[in-house]
């Protein structure tokens, strides 16, 4: 396995897509790196509908910006990857400069592994021996894997101590311990709770503690000041905790590393982080923004907005939606009212319902148009949506089955765990590759 | 393709499952009929956890049930596939009877059909000419392949007509045209609209005529008293529009396809069916229904009371619950908390959240035991979910971190598309074998 210095993404360029894959409309087995000679474009309705795409220009953009916004605020990228879970993506990731990928599960860990990625930050914790087991497997059989994990409390530190001690795993595994706060997830609920964890793990042999990690996107209520109140105030806690773990010298890796940032406030992690903390040993301040990658038009759309409001160096052009879905009209049975080709199964609806955004009819040289204001999708059943359009007005009239309409999704990670197959395509909508997901 | 005369399972068995499956805790590649051979048991967390189990006792029991109740209303049953997209489980449905499966995407049926389906009804129109034409070449290259879609308007039998015309295909495209309801999704709003759309497929020498559609599932509101009525209005005006059809001489094809049920309402379906029509050709009546197979501790459930309610053919043990997913306790970071390894990836949010039923000690020879009332997922995350115990219960005392919970589901669907490999576990929770889901 230690010959697996780049992702071996060639395998996925390789495989035959078959007939059924979402997206896509074959008649026979295609080979997934022939996608672009088809010569399939959206307008054209050369695809089957619904179909997920991912915009380059906007992908790239996003990547660039979020490289370049770290860099100013000297910290690194561990990207959370469950967001999309794609090789492909992981793989621009960390051309673009990303420390590592982080992942929520030690099955997602596995993936990422088997596709080449090196650095994994699991955003979580190994409690289940089963799983534990696979991912000391791993370590032991590639020493240059580099895994970290979470931990909240004296019962995970002495099972993972345990399970270590029973793989005969020649390196200890290096932890972070995880603050929390009242009322949120996982986490310690005080700093002295979390500085006992962190004493214990330094005890262990079998354990290193190697930072201190925290997650503030949880902190999304209804009053956004006091929100930001409190992610500043659980910020300061995190590099607390740090200094005084670094005073107790219980740090055991060549880099402290200390982590924050999810999606909604990784401007405020970053120039809480920004000035390196002057501890025993070098601090690697980590964000782990996963959603800014194709970021979004809706949930993530107005925080991105709200963070203009507090950091000059963003504007709300600054990341750009990459993901969207087209479907069809395939009903028009009242005059208010279409259905679409597209449902629970295709697009995320947990935060918001899609935004239809623009309509096109096949065959139309001329660019997609807008929709206008009023247009909604009310309801998506597990294959339909239903979309009401402002009554009597102009689209009423016009809009007919077989129309294209392309909607914008709300929290990216819930539309990408329903497509197996997103393809890729230029500004006019020209498919020129695929990525694949693995959920 | 037309020696494909049973379901080609075997290329399922043979596939080697990757490191990273969800649900499997694999080092390494593992060839998927060797599954029973691990002796994995999820009492002995042998698995990954998260894990969604189907229990094979509840499927058989579902299955031998649902058979009998369509026999004993003379209707048959098309079940519909896209609650589980499962060749396995199709499998099973045809070997119990079912005179087809229905689908509601286009590829999903090149899927089923990969797996030897030989006769689909799509729930569904063929609007895109893409798709349109990936059904028609399969058509056209397996001459035993029987395929029904569904129209409800003029526009979407002309697109058809003239996409089956420029095809070629040797044979008219059977259609049934979907009668609906003002406020309902798809179908056409009156009788007279009906009629219309059948008298034009009538008149096209690419289409047939070969039944009437409706689906009553959507009236699931408020008042059950008012949806019932609205139940059997809509089941009497199916058969109105279907004998007037017959008088018109409409119908094409050698039986005339009636169909109507979703999971909530089968037993009113089948009465309203029951009694074959005397038309001037044989009728086949079939319901659609596709829950049944796992049925669930939510949504189903409570529908299933009901329906015993008004039909004393049924009793609420009739269904059982077959699918489960097991989570671990991964943190006990509150005293009335519990946070699992769970989240919108792996269950069903979009009606009920999961409804926790029993934990396990991992190691403990005695069965699970039954959770107290008042054990309530509260949330969920993308991968976590928050498991709020009764203030000041025993529970709160004794769950730990690593203990399992198992989870009830609320709409089975929504949880299938959730898993590519479903493990099937005896009633001890032993792995026997997994089937496979196509999303």
């Amino acid at each position: 396995m230690s010959n697996l210095s780049s992702l071996d993404l060639s395998s996925l360029n390789h495989q035959m897509l078959q007939p059924g894959t979402k997206g896509l409309a074959l008649t026979k087995p295609l080979q997934q790196q022939d996608i672009a000679n088809q010569h399939w474009n959206v307008l054209n309705a050369d695809t089957s509908f619904p179909v997920a795409v991912l915009k380059q220009s906007a992908l790239q953009h996003n990547l660039q910006w979020m490289k370049q916004f770290c860099a100013s605020m000297q910290v690194v990228l561990a990207p959370h990857g469950k967001t999309t879970m794609s090789p492909q993506l992981f793989d621009m990731q960390l051309k673009n400069g990303a420390w590592g990928i982080t992942l929520a599960t030690v099955n997602q860990t596995l993936i990422a592994h088997r596709f080449g990625v090196k650095r994994v930050l699991l955003a979580n914790q190994l409690i289940n021996r089963s799983d534990t087991q696979a991912i000391l497997a791993l370590m032991q059989a590639d020493p240059e894997f580099a895994f970290f994990a979470l931990t909240d409390s004296l019962d995970g530190v002495a099972r993972m101590s345990a399970q270590v001690q029973a793989s005969g795993l020649n390196r200890p595994l290096p932890l972070l311990v995880e603050l929390g706060f009242a009322g949120g997830r996982t986490g310690c609920r005080s700093q002295a709770d979390a500085l006992e964890v962190a004493r214990a793990i330094h005890q262990s042999p079998y354990l290193q503690l190697a930072g201190i990690e925290g997650y503030e996107g949880l902190l999304v209520g209804k009053h956004r000041d006091q929100d930001l109140v409190a992610v500043k105030a659980f910020i300061n806690d995190l590099i607390t905790l740090t200094k005084q773990a670094d005073a107790e010298r219980l740090f055991g890796s060549e880099n402290i590393l200390l982590s924050a940032g999810g999606s909604a406030y990784f401007d405020l992690v970053g120039r809480g982080f920004e000035h390196a903390l002057q501890l025993s040993r070098p601090v690697t301040a980590i964000l782990r923004s996963g959603c800014y990658v194709t970021h979004d038009h809706g949930f993530y759309h107005h925080l991105l907005h709200e963070m203009q409001a507090r950091e000059s160096a963003v504007d709300v052009d600054n990341l750009r939606p990459a993901l969207e879905v087209w479907s069809m009209v395939q009903s028009r049975p009242e005059p208010d009212l279409a259905i679409l080709t597209m449902g629970k199964r295709d697009a995320s609806y947990d935060i918001d319902l899609p935004f239809p955004v623009q309509t096109h009819r096949p065959g139309n040289a001329s660019a997609p148009i807008d929709l206008p204001v009023g247009c909604k999708i009310e309801k998506m059943n597990d294959q339909h949506a239903y979309m009401r359009l402002p009554k009597d007005s102009e689209i009423c009239k016009t809009l007919q089955v077989g129309d294209l309409i392309t909607c914008g999704i709300s929290h990216p990670c819930t539309t990408f765990d329903k497509w197996p197959v997103i393809l890729v395509v230029d500004d006019n909508y020209q498919v020129q590759s695929a990525i694949n997901t693995f959920f």
